[in-house]
This record gives C-alpha cells, sequence and structure tokens, in this order.
C-alpha cells in the first residue's frame, strides 16, 4: 500500500482545429499522465493536465508523495500543498488542485487494483450504472494548416454554419448515440450561433440542447440570445463573465446559467449562493481537486438547490474512465456530461474497449480500480510525440493569429 | 465483501441523573448494536439510537441489506431508504439516516478489517492524530431515587448550584484531561447558569467554555445571557429555538451560535446561511446519515466559514470510536468535540483500552476498521439489562415528572 515511485509522462496528441472564444484548438492537445506505482507492484493510473508547468510541479511534489500509504489522500494532498508552498506560496490553490488531481485518481486506482473493486465503490457505490456524456459540438476548420499553407480536410470536415453544425451533429450521435447536445460559442456573431442553435432543434426535436460562448457575451447580447433561444436550452452555459454578470443575466431572464468559469473553486461557492449566479455547475476533478472533492461539491450543489454536470478539455481514456466512476457515484450529477473524447479518442494511452459510449452513454467499468489499462507502447508513442513537437503549452489564441493575425481574445467580443 | 447477516442488539446501559431542558435522565439509557456480517466471516460493527422504533426499522430493512457488497453504502443507504417508504413514507428523512447510520459505520468497519486499515483511512486519510473533547458538565441530583423514594448517591455526587458545577468539572477533568468545558444548561433559572460560568471561569482560566441551554431561553434572556456571559464563551449553543430565533439573537449580539437543534438535516442548511443562523454547527453522523455524509457536511461548513463540532447523545464505545475517526478526517471539525461517554462508560460493551482519554483528546485507534472489538458478555449482559428493563423508549419529561409533578418541558422556559 506504499507508494514506492510516482511516474510522470507528458504527452500529446493530435486535436481537430476547433474554435472556441479563446482562439484555435492546436494540432496536438497536452495531458500528463501520472503512474504511482506501490511497493507490492501495483500500479494506479492518473491522467491530468498538460504542460511543461504541470510535469514540473509534478516532479516536484514527487518525494513528498513516495513513501506515503495509497489511501492516505488527506495526507497526499497535505504535501502537495506543502510542497508547492501552501497558501503563502506563489500558486493558487486552484493550480495546486490542478497537481494533485492525477495523483488521487492514480491512488484511487491503486486502491481499486488493491481490493479487486471499481472505483465508483470507493466513491460509495454506483447511484446509476450509466454515465450520460453531450455530443460536444465546435465550429471548426476543414482540417490544420500545413506548413505551406494548404489544408487537408479531416474525416469531421469544416463546421462553420448551422448546416455544418448539424452534419457534425448527426455524424457524432451516428458514431455514439448521444441524447444531449452541447455547442461550444462564442466564435460567431451570436445571431448566427442562435441559428445553429435553432437548426439543431429542427433536426434533434428531442435533444436538450446548451450552448456554451465562454463568456464571449455583453450582457445585452445574453438578454437578447435568452430571450430568442432559452426556450429552446437546457441551459445556457457562462453567456457573460464574472458572478455579477451572471446574476444579473440570470435576474433579468430567468434562463437557468451553467458555469465552469465564475465557480472553479470552494471559496467562489458562498457568493454565487447569495448572489443567485448559477444554477448548474460543472465539476471537474482536474481543479476541484480530485474525485472525492468533486463528490463534496456534489454534495454542495444537492443541498444548495444547484444542478451539476462535467466540464471536460481535452483528455483521453483514464480521465474519461475517472469522469464516469465519478459521475456515477455522485447523485447530484443529473445533466450529461461534457467530454471531448469523440475528438481525440484515436490517440488514446489505454487499451481500447472498456470506453464504448452505447446510446450516449458509458456503463461503468466493472474491472478493478478505474476498469482501464495503460497501452505502454500507445504511451510511448504519444510521449515521443510531444518530444517531436517541442511544445510546452497550450495558446489557442496564438495559434488564431497565425493565420488571423487581428484575432483579439479579450471578451467580451459579440 | 458481502452481507450475509445483520444482527441487530438493543441494549441498555446505566446513565446518571443529569439534568436537561426536556427533563431528567432515566436510569437506563437505551442504544442499539448493529453488526455485520460478511460472507467470509468479518464482522463489522455499528451503533445507533435506542429505542423500539429504531430497532424494528433496521429488522425491516434487515432483509434488503443482506446479499449487498459491503462496499455499496450508496446502494445500502438507497435499501434503508426504499425499505422505509422513501419521501412518500411515514418516516422523515431524518428517521431514515437514523436506521441507516450504525450500518454505514458497520459497513466501514467491515471494510477496514477486510483491508487491514483504520476507518480514518477509508475517510480520506487523518488531517489530525488526536481528536480533543469537551468534558461535557450537567446539572444532577445526587443519585437516582429508588422504589422506596430513597437516593443512593452515585460516585459524581449531586450537581446543583455553581460549587456543584466546579467540582463536577474538576473531578472529570482530573479523570480524563479535557482542555474544554460544555455546561448542560436549560435547567435553572438563566442568572444561576451564568453564576456556574463564571465559577467555572474562575476555576479554568485558560478553558474554552461553552453552554447549551437547549433553546430554553427567550430572545430576551438570550441577549442578556450573551451581553453578561458572551466575552467568557468560546460559542453559545441552541440559546432559542429555530432559525429565525437563532438568526436574531446573532444579529442583536454578534455572539457566534453553535446547533445541533436548528440545522439537523441537509435542507436546513440553505435558510440557515442566507440568514446567517449559526455559526459552528455540530456534527452527529446518527442522524446526518453516518460518516461520509457528515464528511459532506464538513466540506459545506468549510465551504461557507461554518465551524463545527459534534454533538453527542449518552453513547458507548462504537460510537465514540466513530466519531474519532470522522473528526479526524474532517478539516472543519477545529471544534473539541461533545462526548456523554465519561457518565456510560463503565458498561460499556467493547474491550476496554482502546478509548482511553489522554489531555482529553483520543488518540485514532490504528486498528483495522474502528479499531475496537466488541465484548461479546458485555452485549449480552447489557442486552439482558435492556429485557429485564422493559423499557423500549428514551424519556426524559415523564421520568422528571414522576417527582416532580408540575414540569412542563415545553421551551421556551426561562
Ligand atoms: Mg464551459
Ligand atoms: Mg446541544
Amino acid at each position: 500500500m506504499i507508494i514506492r515511485d510516482v511516474i510522470v509522462t507528458p504527452i500529446a496528441f493530435r486535436d481537430p482545429p476547433l474554435l472556441n472564444a479563446a482562439g484555435l484548438h492546436e494540432p496536438l492537445a497536452l495531458r500528463t499522465v501520472v503512474q504511482l506505482v506501490l511497493d507490492d507492484g501495483v500500479i494506479g493510473l492518473g491522467e491530468g493536465r498538460g504542460g511543461r508547468a504541470v510535469t514540473e510541479r509534478l516532479e516536484r511534489v514527487r518525494p513528498h508523495v513516495i513513501g506515503r500509504s495509497v489511501l492516505d489522500l488527506n495526507g497526499i494532498e497535505r504535501a502537495v500543498d506543502d510542497a508547492l508552498g501552501g497558501d503563502a506560496g506563489p500558486l493558487s490553490r486552484n493550480d495546486r488542485r490542478t497537481v494533485f488531481a492525477p495523483l488521487e485518481v492514480a491512488a484511487l486506482d491503486a486502491q481499486g487494483r488493491i481490493l479487486s473493486v471499481p472505483v465508483v465503490d470507493l466513491l460509495g457505490g454506483a447511484v446509476r450504472e450509466e454515465v450520460p456524456f453531450a455530443a460536444y459540438l465546435f465550429y471548426k476548420w476543414e482540417g490544420h494548416p500545413g506548413a505551406d499553407g494548404t489544408v487537408v480536410a479531416d474525416e469531421w470536415g469544416a463546421a462553420l454554419d448551422p448546416e455544418g453544425i448539424v452534419a457534425q451533429a448527426h455524424r457524432m450521435i451516428d458514431l455514439h448515440g448521444f441524447r444531449s447536445i452541447k455547442l461550444k460559442a462564442g466564435v460567431l456573431p451570436a445571431q448566427e450561433e442562435a441559428e445553429a442553435i435553432r437548426a439543431l432543434r429542427a433536426a434533434f426535436p428531442e435533444h436538450p440542447l446548451r450552448i456554451d460562448p465562454n463568456g464571449a457575451w455583453s450582457h445585452e447580447t445574453s438578454l437578447r440570445m435568452a430571450e430568442e433561444i432559452g426556450d429552446l436550452l437546457e441551459y445556457l452555459e457562462d453567456p457573460v463573465l464574472g458572478l455579477d454578470g451572471m446574476s444579473a443575466v440570470h435576474a433579468a431572464t430567468g434562463a437557468p446559467l451553467a458555469t465552469n468559469m465564475c465557480v472553479v473553486d470552494f471559496e467562489h461557492i458562498a457568493e454565487a449562493v447569495e448572489k443567485r449566479s448559477v444554477q448548474i455547475i460543472l465539476g471537474d476533478h482536474h481543479y476541484w481537486g480530485g474525485l472525492r472533492h468533486t463528490q463534496e461539491l456534489g454534495a454542495i450543489c444537492s443541498t444548495f438547490g444547484i444542478g451539476m454536470s462535467m466540464h471536460s478539455n481535452s483528455h483521453l481514456g483514464i480521465s474519461l474512465a475517472a469522469m464516469t466512476h465519478l459521475a456515477a457515484a455522485t447523485p447530484a450529477v443529473t445533466h450529461a456530461c461534457d467530454t471531448h473524447y469523440p475528438w481525440n479518442r484515436e490517440d488514446d494511452i489505454v487499451v481500447p474497449g472498456a470506453l464504448e459510449f452505447r446510446d450516449g452513454a458509458l456503463a461503468v467499468p466493472r474491472g478493478p480500480g478505474l476498469g482501464v489499462e495503460l497501452d505502454e507502447d500507445a504511451l510511448a508513442r504519444q510521449h515521443q510525440v510531444l518530444l517531436d513537437s517541442g511544445r510546452s503549452e497550450r495558446d489557442d489564441a496564438t495559434y488564431l493569429r497565425r493565420f488571423e493575425p487581428d484575432f483579439d481574445p479579450r471578451l467580451p467580443r459579440f
């Protein structure tokens, strides 16, 4: 049960040219894979954010984690905090949690392997046997421009208008069966994005719809959009930035508002409750501090009548499995979860088969721990992809500016 | 890991004549011991409230718990809820949680025994290695009146004035080393209880003091008491009944108010936060739904800047061990916990030795599970005590009225 080593492997994997309010996804997305090696040879898997800073911080906490019991999650969390300077240090609590999260997931995976039980059981047991996810639609280019400027269309093709979005939805739902749809917005003038929602409603009359402009809209635009398409939506996600802005939009429109931008730490919740800023919180164990702290968020949401879904960044199978166990064990998560997985799964570093969407949902893996196995060759391959790329951070804005020099990522934009 | 049997044993044990706002403790206190027997012979121990209703409800849920994995706490909770009729049934959520709690504690004890780890590790690991408790002082009679009306003094003797309370405090602190003091009040006119607090402050200048009249005071009396002794107190516990009453007292006095009466369910929290009714919540896993849900309460308290301590009813060692593991793993519990254990420990049904206060604190038991072992003979003995007594419910008011026919338990009284 004692942690003897922490293996940190930064990786990169292919990512299509997806547009969002911050810019354009680069050809490679970055993640970090963590392996906790226990004294009896058991290995637990975790996946966290990518980028050099995360890798370096994980290396910095590594000696403080080695030697601890894999059961002592609070002790590991404290060790991470202390190694990174605590509240007085240069890192925010959120940054420290981002380092802790893949360690906690790996610790729970290892615990499950030792006990031959799925992680969902370590989180209290399943309250649902399958976890629904949403089709996550993006405005996107036909393909990434090559070095010579030529574009080779990827398998998804372009989506820059309502027809393209509906076609993308059809493809994604044909492939995976999703029963909810999310449109990443904040890319085109709001009227065009409203048109896309209307087109989706016409094409998919029964699917709950959500739209997420990532704070790209002004207060006035948000009110207009709530009036125009509010009735078509399950919820409106981060139309504006900040708790006060969200409160004002909700007060004026009554529209249920979701967020993964203005409530991203426990210290934001009291003010959000007092101001009635948000009606749905998108949890994300990567920055809420692991699976157990995200369950605490769930308990808070249940207690205060706030709904819950899950946020996603570009990720691979370890994180998808972790999200699935978490959502299965957390009563508050009654909305379908977001996931980028259909955009990135080709380069996954877990052995295929455990994570196949059926009717848009994942059955909770019943294998021990997370229920996924590391594909060592794939891990080595994607690590080499990272090394070859020379990449160290994600920067959607700089990438888009390479092609659109006038792009200004400041918000609100519309 | 499968639950093969649930053994429910109601017991009774000696209790001194302790006074409170509701009446007088009867000569016997009631509890229920739960043993979860797993297929591999491991047995997990739980302790819950006493009384025929609890025993009967546990017997009713028994067939729905048998056959489940001892890891599936959410499933066991759901089974309890369903067997007792759910939200549409005749029982409150609180009543159902009271039935679930000893099962959950027993399940965690069994898990710990299987894994050879202490329960604190199943709750995330210790954030403190020892848990401080408070000396719980009571106004009390010299002894219980016998059938012929004669009174034989017990080892504690009478405490009906400031001198008696101070003497009781000395005895209890000499025995166990407590570094905090709680006075159960609401028994005598408030001025006399204020005198007792002043006498305690004089005798114990460094010990944090708390007083708990259980809602026996009027708004005006509460304001006067806050003014007179507020500066001497760590906190004032339930001076008045109800969230509005508590809000008004806090708004008028600024005194930190604690409760185990007006916030006893997750559904009370939102209103309590909005109205700023309480500054400290006394958790109690027996009615908050077990150790894990009480940890969720802890996360909520941390999130909303509310302090946390723990409430106690008359109890024995299984519950004391459970409280200790819980408090050790819950960062929010920064106030010393309440316990009746010094009043009842002579009749404990666990093997002595694991639960000895040192300087008023308990080291977290490191044995597997809760770290306490059942004394089968003691359990049989205390079960027989219950059978011989013919008792089925606790009723402090009726017992006091036997000797003071005019006693009226309605509140507020002073
Ligand atoms: Mg979002
Ligand atoms: Mg109380």
